[in-house]
């Protein structure tokens, strides 16, 4: 008998959480052989899935969001099982974009970086994301407070840590007392706190008696405003995510940043930073984060989800 | 018998709208006299006061809010009735930072500029504003899609004529048909809108078919959300002012601005932008704006409100 393909197609667009058996469909389908291999292309197996916040936002109706019925993208590593690719051969560990799939063939894969980034941290995505965004948008400088929200994300871990490599003090902002303790006792941030805290106002405050120099943002919403409030004159914002609304980005009455005149006030310069715009910029600073993971001055944190088919 | 002299002084903090007689207190004092001067100083009778939309800050618990029970601030044109100062002698008129007073003595004055801008329009603040706040963040180029609120105002009126010189195509945002009138037949704005018209946003979208390049916000509030939603990649926001929420900043429920995600997603930068940051640069700001309006490329808009003692 054929071997089957499990994969997991969006069946509808969430209002607000996602909902098991109902948002993704499970679809068994013959699998792909070498046979069906065109010029070019690879069969691949998924070995590792890369499971990313930004995931949330192609649900919604946003740009290049996964249209319905379709299989939920995403990146992942996987094994070459056949290939009629010039970019890889049997039995390489690759990078491919194949999807919440088993197997998939297809048309373009990326060598697994050697050594420091193999097997899990995965596409060069988040972890050169706050390199680039660090650099280019918040470049902060030694002695100045950094703050950073989701701070124990993939990429909220890596601003923090390029922060203090340059210099400066950094505190970084988690919904748990155990994510905080990864931050202070691996990543040798200067102060963890958890926003889920009810003293959380004054524990900022306390935090940043200098205010906020750099503002790394992942979260949004309410932590951002927050941040505004204890912001210096002339801040950098980095606006990089927004995951405390993906879940409400369909709720009409969505509530807003209301601190729009501290803006003014504080003459904060906010941007929104998104990562692919600085493609050409990968090669140095993977080079430069694979230089300083290395010298252990840059740690990476992995959380690894066993799933399974249904 | 003395002359009196008549002030209004801060009586409350407004909640929302300035009341009539409860805001301010009319206080009728002895007039200050020659006598009274010390090395210095100047006695000054204000002929022209500017009326500002940032006043409204200043009732506000915000930066350098006037105090319960002071003399509300503000900028005049004054005649000098009296001086001990290098800087003005008897009869000149002056820029002096007098306050809502007939009379004062106050330790700075400043002339005021040749012919252009005397005698009316005022302070070099809101005349240079936008000519710094576009030069420096906005950076308006030949080409480009300007958007402009409160575009008749002293500040909107010439942001969006400095971005008309550099050849940008500049739609203007009032809030009354007779401005939008103004803004097209007076100052040459390709496009006007009402954001009052029950189109508004039909009308927004037709009139930036390139999308916005350079947003220059006087209004903040939905008029924001709305040029935050017709941004192109990579814009840029001047946040000068913020009008539609001044009476409203003392509300725990502010309505905020709700598409920062947009922010990430377009990648717009936005800046808060204050005049008094540029200080060094008025000089040459002022001589480029004379150039301008002395070859008719600049037009000044005024309106004048003849005021009355209770």
């Amino acid at each position: 008998m054929a071997r089957k393909n499990h994969n997991f197609h969006l069946a509808e667009r969430p209002q607000g959480l996602i909902v098991p058996g109902r948002t993704f469909n499970f679809v068994e389908t013959d699998a792909p052989t070498a046979d069906d291999l065109k010029d070019g292309q690879v069969l691949v197996e998924t070995i590792w899935l890369s499971l990313d916040q930004s995931m949330r936002c192609w649900l919604a109706s946003y740009a290049k969001p996964t249209a319905i019925g379709e299989k939920m993208n995403g990146a992942a590593i996987a094994r070459v099982l056949a290939s009629k690719s010039s970019k890889a051969k049997g039995s390489d560990l690759v990078i491919s974009i194949s999807g919440w799939t088993e197997l998939a063939i297809v048309n373009e894969v990326a060598p697994v970086p050697e050594g420091v980034f193999e097997p899990i941290d995965l596409p060069e995505g988040t972890i050169t994301r706050d390199a680039l965004g660090a650099a280019h948008i918040g470049q902060p400088k030694a002695g100045e407070t950094v703050v950073v929200s989701a701070a124990a994300s993939a990429t909220g871990s890596v601003a923090g840590q390029i922060a203090k490599i340059r210099g400066a003090r950094v505190v970084g902002i988690m919904g748990s007392d155990e994510k905080c303790e990864v931050l202070t006792k691996k990543l040798g941030f200067g102060v963890a706190l958890n926003y889920k805290s009810a003293n959380f106002d004054e524990e900022l405050a306390r935090a940043t008696p200098d205010n906020i120099n750099v503002y790394f943002d992942n979260m949004g919403g309410t932590i951002l405003e927050k941040a505004i409030d204890r912001a210096t004159l002339h801040p950098r914002f980095v606006l990089c995510g927004c995951i405390s609304e993906y879940n409400k980005l369909d709720q009409p009455n969505l509530g807003g940043i209301r601190s729009m005149f501290d803006v003014i006030a504080k003459r904060i310069r906010m941007e929104g930073f998104i990562l692919w715009d600085y493609t050409p910029e990968f090669p140095k600073a993977k080079q430069q984060l694979g230089q300083w993971i290395a010298k252990d001055k840059l740690k990476s944190l992995e959380t690894v989800v066993k799933g399974e088919f249904p």
